[in-house]
């Protein structure tokens, strides 16, 4: 396994790969990895033949009261389990690599995508994963690139952006990886004491009985709203950011259920705030 | 010489060339071309394996109370004169093709280098200009792409946006081409009558007095301000929009003329407003 600190020698890598006539696949990441970044670089093996795998805490992403110098670290674990999967190339960049002095070109999107759910509650958040994400789209030319569905709004906001934008890549969304007792993985969850910990599950808990619900016949989004925030609210220390039921493609609030929906949610459990969501295809 | 008029026929034909181990030169122009596109063409052909220019008026660099609707248009003699010239491939696209419905995701670059000079009296020009241009990059990747001098700012606003974006491209700037009396070649020429054309030689001759006088050991940025406002101002129907002295880089404003300078101007002579620079050398 291979490491490239800067732009010019990830560069080079990426060249040489391709030239050989292989197919590339990136797996965009902030680091402190877990079982839902491994799904991911494990689908990029199956699917081509050098996996790059980024990781990048990304300021720009981050607002100004968010926990982006708290954000969790640890490359030395972080390098162990991306050998151990085989992966071919990662690419660690300083801030300074990615937004070097003058730096000044954003990539923005408008509209209800950016706007619902996070973009509310987190200004600037999805112009500084836009950003990001389409230098590494032009930094390593990948055939194909992977996210966690878990971040589902981000996914949307990353496929608006590559048919808006041209970028000839393959968006693979992969389910949200859970543990045992259904808390969705996420970096964030190392925030939460052993008591937050156990509240934490009132997300996923929520969610399938809302799925559950739905199953036995409900169509109408305020009672399955309703049922997911009296669940939560039920959750003494936990604090609703949002609980949404949309459409899964384009995000936006729907009344009736049918077709592809998602209900997501945010909650703070303590300091931090946890997101996860659950997609389902409706029938009349 | 192929023509693609969607996003799929371009990027199924420049994928055949790149497969092939060519190398790719991008001419993006409006159409309506003369001497000074040709000159870019020229310059690919010779640099470049496939030489793709592509043909688009695009709406959104274009404010509300701008020309968009009466931007002069001559597809047929394009075509013929692109043929002659040995171009290997026109991208044509519709406005509906390069923003379809629900379009949402723009390219925006901060600061000064878009707020000064061109981007104080058409504001979202350069928004207009770095989204267009990033979209080309995606679907043709080429290994150069070629723009004219005249517009100075755009070319350091593309400079900047490839930099920071990290696109995979050597942007070329190739010298103004102008009329034998002067003039800089314009697709806008055409909205002169024989009057206002004669007026327009004002802008270059202004700007060569400038240079003469620099040679002479002018310094002093206000004094050729002063110099070119003047001349300018000498001809009735000629409406000064920006005459600035800035460095040739970063386009901030001078005082004393050191290193490599522009004098750039602005001028509406009738309808029409025209744009014109000279770019020197100035040692101490």
């Amino acid at each position: 396994m291979r490491t490239a600190k800067t732009v010019d020698r990830l560069r080079q890598a990426v060249r040489a790969a391709r030239q050989e006539g292989k197919t590339i696949g990136l797996v965009p990441t902030m680091g402190f990895l877990h079982a839902g970044h491994m799904s991911l670089v494990d689908r990029a093996r199956r699917e081509t033949d050098l996996v790059v795998v980024s990781i990048f805490v990304n300021p720009a992403q981050f607002g100004p009261s968010e926990d982006f110098e708290a954000y969790p670290r640890d490359e030395e674990r972080d390098l162990a389990m991306l050998e151990e999967a085989g992966v071919d190339l990662v690419f660690m960049p300083s801030a300074e690599e990615m937004y070097p002095e003058g730096f000044a070109t954003y990539v923005l999107q408008e509209g209800s995508l950016t706007e619902t759910l996070c973009g509310r509650s987190r200004p600037g958040h999805f112009r500084g994963v836009t950003t990001i994400v389409a230098k590494l789209f032009n930094l390593v030319g990948p055939d194909r690139a992977y996210f966690g569905q878990k971040d589902a709004q981000q996914v949307a906001v990353i496929r608006r952006m590559v048919k808006d934008l041209n970028f000839d890549v393959r968006i693979v969304a992969c389910p949200i990886v859970r543990e045992d007792d259904g808390l969705a993985l996420s970096s964030r969850n190392t925030y939460l004491d052993s008591r937050q910990r156990q509240d934490a599950t009132v997300l996923s808990r929520a969610l399938f009985e809302a799925r559950a619900a739905i199953e036995a016949g409900q169509r109408r989004a305020a009672a399955i709203r309703e049922l997911v925030r009296n669940r939560i609210a039920a959750v003494a220390d936990a604090r609703i950011d949002y609980v949404e039921v949309v459409d899964a493609d384009d995000l936006t609030p729907l009344e009736k259920l049918q077709g592809r929906i998602m209900i997501a949610v945010a909650v703070r459990i303590g300091k931090p705030r946890l997101i996860d969501n659950i997609q389902m295809t409706v029938d009349r």
